[in-house]
């Protein structure tokens, strides 16, 4: 295993100190247990949006606080779910009397250490509100979910209910807001070469040179299917079909499109990826109206990449051009 | 070889294509020669600010195109100097009337042809200054340089007079600048693995599972030493010690620390450099003032980092803290 890490017990905590010494205008890291806040915590009269999941996504979620989006993210170790007394700690901190909305992927451990967190704080009478998101249309239940997993389109929940909380919605109304997005929003994932837990220190799964897994999920779990490596073309139309029928996405609809790098996968292939879904969509008379390209939802190092697609109305595209301010998007602030 | 691309003779042209549709709000990309333009070019009366270089380590220098920073990047292919035609397109296309900047990172085919071009230009009245950045420290000439490579330093010296043209400075006080920044700016890479070329098909350069190459380039030269991997600790220190060492950068010096991946190491493990970097830059009483962590210069996918710091001065801060708006860089406006 190479990695620039110094001992793999202490990796999460180790890179949490980095983020907050480059980010200390934005975040604040409370340790033990380990919470990214934003630095003007808590905004009274504000919902605080709180997400968080296993380490090893970023710049999701720590990466992700800041005016406009988080209030609170719950970095767990790699690969794995935040423990409930963190994200208790989370909903405290931020808690600023309008309520809280925390933001769950659809895994197994995560969804019942948020639950369980959201409880605890419901006894002391703090508003809590849970919304789960489950994107990815490659497997109806997984290694880790009952039920669909949650990917890329997190990043795009977050900045839009971010931002409705941001200009003053209530709790009720952000998850409203946020039913809606996951309503409309679906992924999915590719790879062509495994990433390396680093306690682990193997790759999280064999591929042949000349394989590739279609479907497969931010941790590295199995996708669809186990194919050959296609060219840019046929991985990018593999990816956006199943998307396209699964919402369904048809003529004159508007959309934002993401597409995110899991790690490994450079600039210069994701731009020429995103150019031929753009195309694509084009084709089909899907009008694309906003565009995220980057590495936003990792894998650590894994190469390969996913395309999201969430359906735009002229709310969501004014909440999605809202001003943001966190280390990973920036703009209008 | 496996990347998600369609023909490694197109994958420039074609990653361009998408670059210009992610972001047509702030570039053009004019084709044959290719350059990246920004949309509202020529912005009369400004300085141009123009850069360019081999393609490969996006988001530099396409990504940097915008208000506040590139009026025009040169792609060339991958690892390959743009030709005098491509710079001289650039330079024409851009020229608002007050000259033109070209910043130059030292390597032999660069120098030459933006010279080149720059002769052309000259010829036809157009005024236009050279500068060439050389930041480096790893190794006196080297494959294809005389003198030190120009690397991470770059990205700052084209955020700072990229603001000071955007203020209105001329083209002398712009070159003044460039001189100033590129005379406090230091930097040093790694490398864990190496990045595969498209056109070549195999790895740059063989590390053996127990190897790390330090001082590496940018294009995957070899550097001071191939050594066995070390911790976090050590590689950290293994390239601050010789940048710290040639300005010489002394307590009581203010700076910015720039960490950079080359592109396959991930956020996880650059902010766990960043921490250490911070940290022994405050026993030495050197003060970091602002940073910036991410891959901005990259190689591919290749596995590793640089670490780039420079001296500061008021006016530089605010020049650096001045609004940009650019795919990659984007604060204050």
């Amino acid at each position: 295993m190479k990695k620039i890490i110094n001992d793999p017990s202490t990796v999460v905590a180790e890179s949490l100190r980095g983020l907050e010494l480059a980010h200390s205008d934005l975040l604040t890291v409370v340790p033990e247990p380990a919470v990214v806040v934003r630095v003007d915590a808590p905004v009274r009269g504000k919902v605080a949006v709180v997400s968080g999941g296993g380490s090893g996504h970023e710049p999701m979620h720590g990466g992700l606080v800041g005016p406009g989006m988080l209030d609170a993210a719950c970095p767990g170790p790699v690969f794995t779910s935040p423990t409930p007394d963190q994200v208790q700690a989370a909903i405290e901190r931020v808690d600023g009397g309008a309520g809280v909305l925390l933001i769950v992927k659809n895994y197994t451990g995560d969804v019942l250490n948020f639950e369980t967190a959201a409880e605890l704080a419901q006894a002391e009478d703090v508003e809590v509100a849970t919304i789960v998101i489950d994107d990815d249309v490659a497997v109806k239940d997984s290694l880790y979910t009952a039920g669909r997993r949650g990917v890329g389109g997190t990043v795009l929940l977050e900045k839009i209910v971010g931002a409705a909380a941001e200009r003053g919605d209530d709790l009720a109304a952000c998850v409203a807001l946020a039913e809606r997005v996951v309503a409309g929003v679906r992924s999915m994932g590719m790879a062509l070469a495994a990433p390396t837990v680093p306690h682990v220190g193997e790759p999280s799964f064999d591929l042949g040179e000349d394989e590739m897994e279609v479907g497969i999920g931010i941790h590295g779990e199995p996708g669809r299917a186990r194919l050959p490596v296609d060219n840019a073309e046929g991985i990018v139309a593999r990816l956006l079909e199943p998307i396209l029928e699964d919402l369904p996405f048809t003529e004159g609809d508007r959309v934002l499109l993401f597409t995110n790098s899991m790690g490994g996968t450079p600039l210069l292939e994701l731009y020429l990826a995103h150019g031929i879904a753009e195309r694509l969509l084009a084709d089909r008379g899907i009008v694309v109206e906003r565009r995220l390209v980057g590495p936003f939802v990792t894998s650590l190092e894994m190469q390969g990449m996913s395309l999201t697609l969430l359906r735009l109305d002229d709310e969501l595209t004014e909440l999605w051009d809202a001003p943001v301010r966190t280390a990973a998007l920036r703009w209008g602030s």
